[in-house]
């Protein structure tokens, strides 16, 4: 019984990793994405093989340390530190000893005496992660820090494209939607840059940051316009919990300009793929008939997501084992 | 060391079964419940020996999906997986993204990207579980879906019966309360009837529904009158929470009418076996004097849960592993 | 890989014990805290060589029964638990069937039926450690009740310092704050006496109970006078939540008279050193200065907690195997 799944099956393949964080795309080489990339692939072939429960993490503490209320990402993490066989725990700001007064760097500085080495950190600061690198000595992902960087997204919407067409390389990907909130659309720009895809941002006006070309994009106000040339389509979520002002006139007109809709995937390039971080407003940001049909990638985004998380924890505690020899 | 709890343990009796899903007992043959029952038993007698870690579920994922508060039953649905050795991932309604406007299904097919086989959903709904079998491959686990039915309830109560009396044939089992909100008393008519068991309903005509002698069972609205010929008793609990209309003058009367105390027990059957799917209410469905008395087996039914627990996420993994060969 | 995290480690050093509960310091010889704190010490070896996953507690359940908010204390049980294998479940007060109207014993009734051994219970009244521990055959581990005993807390409190001066006879240790309301001071003063300690209890007046000398400690209002004489100083928390009435003036003035400051560590022994229970009010009990310098042993406390609750857990269930053979 469970013959095909091995608790204490060693990862064969080592890369070479030099970092001992990971705080977002902008920080990392061409290579060193790469290396998580390659990572997070050889840990879908052991699971193709049937390879699910991992020992490469046994007798460390993975912490999930998160100031904003997450339920995919947070989960995505936890079962990324259990599949590698990690002991995982939870602080979450709600109910949690941050209501006595307790510092950011307090409470963290806390879980590594408790024995954490990897600490899974959201926080709605910008840069919130940076400073916990500076001061507790974890190692520290970025799950998210306000509308900065949110790398293991990124990571995950460029494997499933490089999974899906072998390389970045020259194809044009289009992020859609609330370019100025959203970390995921920053962390997607320097990691796409980086793997040598041209990006396009696309959405009202308002909602693209002035001087966005600086970072090596183009701009469109019009899904129409750039819908024949992009091989890849990043539909971002409306935050609707993130929005106070009223940056665009309602969610119809929104869903009318810059949905994707059966019709619009029709226009498009034969093999375009639809990507969405998620959770998706089915009717919003896509139609339901684009959400599940055939270009669509987004479950396999959530797969992805696992199995990158999976190699990032990997990575950064094989920094620490180079360090301790 | 822990010699007697062997990690890696394999379960010795394989069960033949067919069913994907466990969704209600109305579906299942006598057959097939005997089955669920007997592989419970096993694992008790596995537990006796010491045997509280077994591997067989190693490297799969269950996932409990709960859009009503439980903490018994998600508690009891953790442990069974853990027992198993998988690995658990929690999904409740609130702190979710399901507040984020996320469909049921959406939430689910998301779960299932992330690796979950077995997911465990209670929802208020009648009829979700089945809605989740038909849109989402995974394996689905009802665990009380509104009013309609509430399969593991009545099996771990088929399974106490069953240890105390050898068989549940020709046994006159009674039910008492608000047979009329209760998936608990729903599940279990249908399970008693197919083992065997003559059914009684009794309680309030206000909570017992029009034509359900349609389902081969008796009705007395006296529990006075029925005792002395009834083998056991259930105690439905008096769900506060669920009933919006005045369905009974008072918990006093209720109590008085339709709940067990040691005057009752003394003219019921010398062996009568008292059963309740708590959390009991003292002093409403039963006194204290009844509930921690001879004739309760309330505390057998939950450690039988357990088993009964893990006996249902053990059959449809196998069922699983039957396809993929 | 992960070579020398080796689940499935044993533990070398066999303890004698023959106590059921950990309830208090009060009911414990000095023989017994010195089991104790060696056992730690023990686990804390095992660490040093990597040994941080060990097989003690393989199928053994650990239920987490917190009636108050706790997110430390509570993680700290969990990792301990979990580093010896254990499973581990989770009753909190909020969104737990306690809603339903069930009472705290047969909670734990119901969670000693699913299986669990070894209770940990935190309680706003002193005493429900041991009604339960009278009332349901499980092992209670008192993780804090009311302004009783928080045994834990103070055995690690006892821990750290011993690791730093190798033994507590002999020395003066002095409580800062609230004596009163402190379940910590209560659970010091009881174990430091025990193992040959001079206690001082120093505070307002107000936050000092009468008559406290009884239990053989001296009574100070001033910080400064007793603070030469001081080997190790423990800053009560400040517990803004538990104190309705007005103790104290103010904040500041609190901070003036009893906080410790750089000032005042340079006027103390030079080998002084600093405890807190945490999560420490900076400013408050301390400043920053001396939360983070030299003499503070305050993460220490930290590590030394998940030590201390792995011994407890250990310990209690060596008495279990003890009794069952």
């Amino acid at each position: 019984m469970s013959d095909s799944q091995v608790e204490g099956q060693s990862v064969p393949t080592q890369q070479r990793w030099d970092q001992k964080h990971l705080v977002g795309l902008q920080d990392l080489s061409t290579d060193e994405i790469t290396t998580i990339l390659d990572q997070a692939a050889e840990f879908k072939r052991l699971a193709e093989e049937g390879k699910t429960k991992l020992s490469a993490l046994q007798g460390v503490v993975v912490a999930n340390l998160f100031f904003e209320p997450s339920t995919r990402t947070r989960t995505s993490f936890s079962l990324a530190a259990k599949r590698l066989s990690a002991d995982t725990i939870d602080f979450s700001s709600s109910g949690s000893s941050l209501v006595k007064g307790e510092t950011f760097i307090d409470t963290a500085a806390n879980i590594r005496a408790m024995g954490a080495q990897l600490v899974v950190v959201r926080h709605s600061t910008p840069g919130a992660p940076h400073l916990l690198a500076r001061n507790v000595d974890v190692n520290v992902l970025n799950a998210g820090d306000g509308t900065h960087e949110h790398p293991t997204q990124a990571l995950l919407d460029l494997f499933t494209i490089r999974e899906n067409r072998g390389s970045l390389k020259g194809l044009t990907v289009t992020l859609v939607g609330d370019i100025r909130h959203s970390r995921v659309a920053r962390s997607n720009i320097w990691g796409l840059k980086k793997l040598g895809a041209n990006v396009i941002v696309c959405g009202p006006a308002t909602l693209i940051p002035r001087n966005i070309e600086k970072l090596g994009v183009r701009v469109s106000h019009s899904l129409d316009d750039i819908l024949e040339e992009t091989d890849c389509i990043n539909l971002l979520r409306i935050q609707f919990e993130r929005q106070r002002g009223a940056y665009f006139p309602s969610i119809r007109e929104y869903a009318h300009l810059f949905g994707m809709n059966g019709d619009r995937v029709r226009r498009a390039k034969d093999d375009v793929l639809i990507l969405a971080p998620g959770p998706i407003n089915r009717g919003v940001e896509l139609t339901p008939e684009v959400a599940d049909g055939e270009h669509s990638v987004i479950l396999s985004q959530v797969t992805n997501g696992l199995l990158i998380r999976m190699a990032c924890l990997y990575l950064l505690h094989q920094y620490n084992k180079t360090q301790s020899d």
